[in-house]
């Protein structure tokens, strides 16, 4: 089975990682072509944390988990803190092919997410 | 003339404020039918400020002015932070029409912007 975990930062405002969580809702009804399984983890401050996240995907019967960091930015979270985390599930699970997908604002369609914003709200 | 100012947070990593940058080229790019005028503004800790960011605008002939949060959460920084910048350059510039658009993370094509971005990587 193939899995996706969306990894945000994570926020004391409980508010901020509920969102996160109802977004993941909102990929999980357009991604069941793809993938069978999808859940959130955070990276700190809330839960579940990555490894967490992962082991739980592959408790459920995941065999590729893949990661998708919810990051603007490639900072030290995306390049070094994600990595670690994952490779802590990885050497728990050394069967399970786990990746770790390009980060949000590295995405090809993110200049046109950002025009169509726009656009929408000129209209208003 | 219709112009567009993409915020950002700002970070003391100057190669992240740069990816901003290089990002807002890209949305330049594909948004001359809609927008005369494109720039980079930060919240903090980058240059220019949200304040100057729409002065410039302004001053290049801009009579509207659309503020484009790239926030992940609604969190402080987008309820309260931006707008309270945003109303002083509104305060300087009082026959300009100034707006805040939706903030990144709140765009109705999220889940499907990481949906790609989860396939994309799947097929790699």
């Amino acid at each position: 089975m193939n899995a996706i975990l969306i990894v945000a930062h994570g926020s004391r405002r409980e508010e901020s990682n509920e969102e996160i969580r109802r977004l993941t809702l909102q990929v999980a009804e357009k991604s069941a072509k793809h993938f069978d399984l999808i859940d959130t983890a955070f990276l700190e401050l809330a839960s579940p944390l990555i490894p967490e996240g992962i082991q739980a995907l592959i408790n459920k019967g995941a065999d590729n988990v893949l990661v998708v960091p919810y990051f603007l930015a490639r900072g030290t979270h995306v390049a070094t803190d994600i990595p670690a985390e994952v490779a802590k599930a990885q050497h728990a699970n050394p069967d399970t092919e786990i990746k770790i997908s390009d980060y949000l604002g590295a995405s090809d369609a993110m200049p046109d997410l950002l025009l169509k914003l726009a656009v929408s709200c000129q209209k208003d």
